[in-house]
């Protein structure tokens, strides 16, 4: 992933590395002083601050409510004695299940949770950083159905779902190769999450998302990780993470909490995001909703603490809207779109990585609606200043269907958003006075020396935008978005290639899956 | 257009006008307090402040480029004797048509240019202010063509024309009934001018522009002003303006010069908008772009203060991109995006109202490109602070047609706008700590106070987006957006009701247009 290429800084041509998998810096580094804005990183070092709306006062008035939920209220910890335990023993008032945390408590134990940290892959150019200035794109997560434009809507498989994989895997702008991207629904409930481990390893060479549907596969996942990684590796480093929800409002129940406790307890990572439609799991008003699901993560990122101090954590949050004629849930509005804005600064304030947001939209076909809701909502994710923006493309339904393609066209956008996130270099090359000196008033700028030194990385180039005129678009079939996509999908699977990987490796895995399913029932629900 | 809606407030609920034609200060005190998020207004106050992305050491490394453009390299005014002779005056050193400005001078001459002020319509209610935090939506502008799906692509006609006045008339989400919504080409081109003030006139009730494409035929739109509103009426107030291209780089048309030089001699307001291609008419690098456009639409603002100091200006900038495959030009895409936010910063230190961006694309058809890329720019002309935001509707094939069904969705888009500008109240209703303590762990807010309380104003509620469950929108058809947006257009005409004229006004304008048709030949080119 780490390319390399000439580029034109103020002193004259040099060779750079845009990003290496060591860090951001260097990367950050060339990219000011080059811009080049259509090249494949491994991840994103953002120049482009994020978009902070709210006051130092307004935002304290967030995290005061927050605290009052936290200590007046409280959070019930259902089903996981353990967790109970862990929170008595750091000196909440625990109650049955349910926990109420004094002042202070919670941010004190947040102390030992990294600003950011490293997620390695097997191939270790795809590793990623989580937190700070970085964003990391990855695939829509957990949904049922899939679709394309040739057979429409139907339950996925593990053939959609190794896809999927496959065309994570094909995109110069996805980052990770996620996790659920769609239930695999024609392999037994309780062992699917082999067959999607060992397809993440085996198809990708990116980070990727572990089991959390119950204890016991999070392990496996780990298990499976460790035979990737080796077992000290695993011990240091994290390799995988589990994305955990909670079930607002303000429960924690105890599948998630064993699941969460179980990536921290191998220091693997985790991912806590509760999952709020206002008016139903929150409140309607959007400043409650996102104290609310401050309180929420908050509280589990400090359990993933009590269980391993120093664990990587990343502050997640899902906000949502419904519509109030119907009880529908709703995407892509424009509340969680501001909403997000905050979340992002809340996040900040507790130096925590961030997951918010992504390309969200009720939409039922890769259409206008779609693209719109998901174009205003994956903008609020990269201005809110997220760092891991899981649900980066084929959301499409709800999150009830995975869009062969909208994926597509949402990857199309990752790239777009590379560029954005670059924002607007400011140099004496980028500035162009020289330019002005040479073409004047009147004259173009087609072919001057500064259009010639910069135009090789001037501008995103788009693989699925058709930015031809009319008539040439016409003369090639009035082909729409949609219908490119679909020729873009069926191309990119046909040209795909596997990663290599260690025989022995792979020969570890199939004794492991083997072995695991032979071991248990198949259990359909 | 002024609503009353019962609200709630923490002192419990209340009458309020969610805003008054006298200003934003009442709109936006009453915004605050009870978040109206889906109520029609004048014009938008926003609360969300804008996105900044630079320091102020690159600000001003892009401003001082922009005084070298100025002071060394010049602006060409052709065409224009008067113009020349209004910079001589002013001290700028004028060779040939090449005008260089001493550094100082431009800043020094737009000190007489307003920060805000009010356009004026018909209908005072839909009076807008330009300017400071103040949002104002017009349609697209200018296209030969228009589009539906029943049609395709083909001509515009003066029917299509007022079809799109009508239709920006009954959207609550546009403030602004535009100028040049699509070319009428079935009308001679030295009496559109007639035709299309009279429609905007009759068929609306909101603020619109006039003629640019001549000196007479912009004296011809402020006569006709002069007919609606009254000469002296006219004398004091903006009640029409002229949107006034640069022909970049650095050439101002005498065409262009004379005009804005007539509105500003009649005291009305004129748009300066500088349109770059980057690689072709500026830089291929965007901050070098940004600082071109920044010098020629200063020193178009600094020429209407010249003419008339005091006259209404509103920094324009049209910035954008191409394929540099291809060399078509593009829209929608990042570098513009980012390039804006950087433009806004540049106006609001320059304390003039904005136009920026709007709602572009190159796509043919309203498809998933087109709102991806519309809603990417959209937001861009929203996140920079842009306060006139021209194209808002109907902008489709890099400008060329004006489509039927964007215009309804993007017209859709501009309300969600409207809450997301509206950002995130913080207040005790809002952080609902009271909405916590009645529910508690693990229940749902469905029907308690607080939810039953602010329900209504909750969330915004498109008028196009199907958030039916999927098997619901199967039974309805599976329709797609585009087809929703066509039904929506059909309907809104059939449902159109002129707003009340006096009818002496209007016979005075039949007149004035008769009269004016008579005296000349008809011209076509």
């Amino acid at each position: 992933m780490t390319e390399t290429h000439a580029a034109q800084t103020e002193e004259g041509p040099v060779e750079t590395r845009t990003q290496t998998r060591s860090g951001g810096r260097a990367g950050r580094r060339a990219k000011r002083s080059t811009a080049p804005t259509s090249i494949s990183r491994p991840y994103i070092v953002r120049n482009l601050p994020p978009h902070d709306i709210l006051s130092e006062e307004s935002l304290v008035r967030i995290e005061d409510t927050a605290d009052a939920i936290l200590a007046e209220i409280g959070i019930e910890f259902r089903d996981d004695p353990a967790a109970l335990d862990l929170w008595k023993k750091a000196g909440a008032e625990v109650d049955g299940v349910l926990v109420r945390f004094p002042k202070g408590l919670i941010h004190e134990l947040l102390k030992t949770a990294p600003a950011e940290f490293t997620q390695h892959a097997r191939n270790p150019a795809n590793n990623v950083i989580i937190g700070g200035s970085n964003v990391v794109f990855a695939p829509a997560y957990g949904s049922p159905f899939v679709m394309d434009l040739d057979e429409g809507r139907r339950y996925g498989t593990i053939e959609d779902f190794r896809n999927f994989i496959k065309l994570a895997q094909s995109s110069p702008w996805l980052h990770h190769s996620g996790g659920t991207i769609c239930e695999p629904v024609d392999v037994p409930v309780n062992k699917r999450h082999l067959d999607m481990v060992q397809a993440h390893v085996t198809l990708s060479d990116r980070p990727f998302l572990g089991s959390v549907t119950a204890e016991e596969r999070a392990e496996d996942s780990i298990d499976m990780a460790r035979l990737v990684f080796g077992k000290e590796f695993v011990e240091q480093n994290c390799v995988i993470m589990g994305n955990v929800n909670v079930n607002s409002p303000l429960v924690w129940d105890g599948t998630m909490t064993r699941v969460l406790r179980a990536y921290a307890r191998a220091n693997q990572g985790s991912v806590l995001v509760p999952f709020i439609l206002g008016g139903a799991m929150g409140p309607v008003t959007v400043a409650g909703a996102i104290a609310q699901a401050h309180a929420e993560t908050l509280a589990g990122c400090a359990l993933a603490q009590l269980e391993r101090p120093g664990a990587p954590v990343v502050y997640g949050n899902f906000l949502s809207s419904m519509s109030l004629r119907s009880g529908s849930p709703t995407f892509g509005t424009p509340e969680p779109a501001s909403g997000s804005l905050v979340v992002g600064q809340l996040a900040r304030r507790r130096k925590l990585p961030l997951r918010c947001s992504g390309n969200f939209t009720t939409s039922k076909l890769p259409d206008a609606h779609a693209m719109n809701e998901g174009t205003m909502s994956m903008l609020s994710a990269i201005n809110c200043g997220a760092n891991f923006v899981l649900h980066s493309a084929g959301f499409l339904d709800g999150l009830l269907s995975m869009s062969y393609e909208k994926f597509m066209m949402d990857a199309d956008f990752c790239g777009s958003l590379h560029t954005f996130l670059d924002g607007v270099c400011i140099d004496d090359n980028a500035l162009a006075l020289d330019a002005f000196r040479e073409v004047g008033p009147g004259n173009h700028f087609f072919g001057c020396d500064h259009t010639m030194r910069n135009y090789e990385t001037a501008y995103f180039d788009s693989a699925l935008a058709d930015n031809d005129p009319f008539e040439k678009w016409q003369e090639g079939g009035s082909v729409d978005a949609a219908t490119r996509a679909n020729t873009a999908w069926k191309r990119t699977l046909a040209d795909y290639q596997a990663p290599p990987l260690d025989p022995a490796i792979e020969g570890a895995l199939n004794d492991f899956v083997a072995r695991k399913k032979a071991a248990s029932e198949d259990l359909w629900y």
